[in-house]
């Protein structure tokens, strides 16, 4: 069997990469570890820069989500007993966010992909990548061989494809938080219209929404918290003891469908290449999920990678992808920077003494009042250009 | 003997307070430590903000500083090769700093009390603080005792004042630094015209100047460390290291007039009063120097005590001296984090990991090519409103 790129993972990079290159005409077979069904129902991220948006869009497969997704304006900002909105539209005019999960995302791309007649396999467990420092990599699975020209690895954090790199040849950086996000998703209403990002003596919570009838909640837990210690009363007590900081403020409750913990932790390795292996998304770097910006860097490595194969298969031009690391990293490492400011900006550190804890009080002060402050907020969280 | 406002220090905070309590027609005395001559030729800041130098001129103690000053309109940010101006004129219109010696301040202040006949005493060795929790509060010194309606404590983080308030009245929020700052005075002309803020792996270090023909040099040294470990060879060798990490830069050197380590700490200590004491300048907070801060607030602090002390002696009107600590305190702690951003955004930390020094280059590439980011530096660097 013979593609022309193989792509590890069905995520929003991988089949998303499938996806353009087949606009471009290049042909790719994406290998997914999982079942179609368990990758449509993961619930991850939700919200798109407009960056992303656009790009979905432009590609055709965005209809669904220019219907359905949320756009919005602005974010707030709770802390000391008041909420203070960043609004979007007075700093970054023109851009702004879309509320859209993130699985939404992948059922688009997957019906995308069928319905233009894509190789997308599911369920591929025993995916093994060779060859790569030549110019016939190739990769094999159960009992089958798929020559090709290049491997796109999007399979992920946990995925096959970095461990494939011979060690010794990325640098690794990585960060682990002393807390994690206890994340739930609701049945009920969103009870305000925009995300709210708050800062408590108790931790941080962040009130969020995936449609009009769902909402996304998260409380800030100490690492290794496990899901069976928070019953759903607990949880509902303690966003209330958190997000009702402000007179006024009262939290609609529902049923809870689903709660995981994600552990905080930011990686990148680099370069986010070796030979013919070609990294996109978490398989590459991962951050903490305050800035939002996972989901966003993936497609992002996604267009600069899809521009790099174009020229090397319609002109036989190297050099976009010898550049590709290069070209992603800046934007990486924005992002990691972005997200680490979001999190210690807006969660509790048990090692903070006093004085820290005013910082971070005056840091908010200063965020919420100057207009210089609130707009790097702002571009960084609709995303730089 | 008696005055209305018993003022202890004669640095820039007790001096100009006089002064300008001098010109409401509000009587004080003075009470310094040291010798005049010790105070004048102390070496200390040298940056002023727009709205320090507004208020000297206003009081009309700014004839020399416009004369003698340097405006800037922009400093550099120096790291990984290359040099990044952060241009005021562009990103704070009309604000700009002004070099100037904190000890030509000093100069000025004392020239016109005395010219004023104003009562300034210098090597009162033994000043102490009664009846603060009193209408009628005293000093007494060398075996004299001076009747005042308040007394002004500003006499340094070191002084007298702040130690007179009894324990657990005040919060103390403090932090150390790892690293302190070699200072050094050198009869050479500048090598650059604007001040260069530079961030390499052998630490930071900071090109500045008082005069034409004088130049101002920081090293980051370990905390802990001795002028004796510095002779004049290996601070030169030192700063051409980190200074001359741009091509086509040299660093001229000169006869070194001077020398000395200044530890790296924060302090803040809550409320800046306790009943009939006013606290003003480093007698209740102090700043790394990082963001040049520390001259600026004390003038800061003495603006808003004089409005409320022309208040009381002119109206009776207690409010705003009640309302002094609080009226300070959201520039206290702007100034707080405003100089641990710059520190931690220009020093090395032995502790910080791999992931630490890539999350600080990208941050240092985000202030010098975001116009909002820069303009978060500029506006605090000149001053907030």
């Amino acid at each position: 069997m013979r593609t022309q790129v193989g792509i590890i993972g069905a995520g929003p990079a991988g089949l998303l990469l499938s996806h353009l290159l087949h606009l471009r005409g290049i042909s790719s077979v994406v290998l997914e570890k999982r079942s179609r069904d368990h990758v449509e129902r993961r619930v991850r991220a939700g919200v798109l820069e407009q960056g992303t948006v656009d790009t979905l869009v432009e590609a055709g497969v965005g209809e669904r989500l220019l219907r359905e997704g949320l756009p919005h304006n602005g974010i707030e900002l709770r802390y000391g007993g008041a909420g203070h909105r960043i609004p979007f539209e007075k700093l970054v005019p023109g851009r702004r966010i879309t509320v859209y999960g993130q699985q939404e995302v992948v059922k688009d791309l997957i019906a995308a992909r069928l319905a233009a007649g894509g190789d997308v396999r599911f369920e591929i467990e025993d995916v093994a990548l060779h060859g790569l420092e030549t110019e016939q990599p190739y990769l094999t699975f159960g009992g089958e061989r798929l020559d090709c020209d290049v491997v796109a690895g999007c399979d992920g954090f946990h995925g096959v494809s970095r461990p494939s790199i011979p060690e010794g040849v990325l640098s690794v950086y990585e960060r682990e938080y002393p807390f994690a996000w206890l994340g739930i998703l609701a049945r009920v209403a969103p009870s305000s219209e925009e995300l709210i990002y708050t800062r408590t003596e108790r931790g941080f919570a962040l009130h969020s929404m995936r449609t009009p009838e769902v909402s996304r909640f998260y409380l800030q837990v100490p690492a290794g918290a496990r899901v069976e210690e928070w019953p759903d009363q607990r949880i509902w007590a303690e966003l209330k003891a958190r997000l009702e900081s402000v007179p006024g403020f009262t939290l609609a409750t529902g049923e809870i469908m689903e709660k995981a913990v994600t552990p905080m932790r930011a990686f990148v390795a680099e370069p986010m290449q070796y030979g013919r292996l070609y990294l996109a998304g978490d398989a590459a770097h991962i951050v903490p999920p305050t800035g939002a910006k996972g989901l966003n860097l993936a497609v992002a490595d996604v267009r600069v990678l899809t521009g790099a194969l174009a020229a090397y298969f319609e002109h036989g031009s190297a050099g976009s992808l010898d550049g590709y690391s290069r070209a992603c990293l800046t934007r990486v490492w924005r992002a990691q920077h972005f997200s680490w400011w979001m999190t210690t900006l807006l969660h509790t550190f048990e090692d903070d003494d006093a004085y820290a804890r005013r910082l971070q009080l005056s840091y908010l002060d200063y965020v919420t009042s100057s207009e210089a402050a609130a707009t790097t907020l702002a571009e960084n969280y609709v995303g730089m250009p």
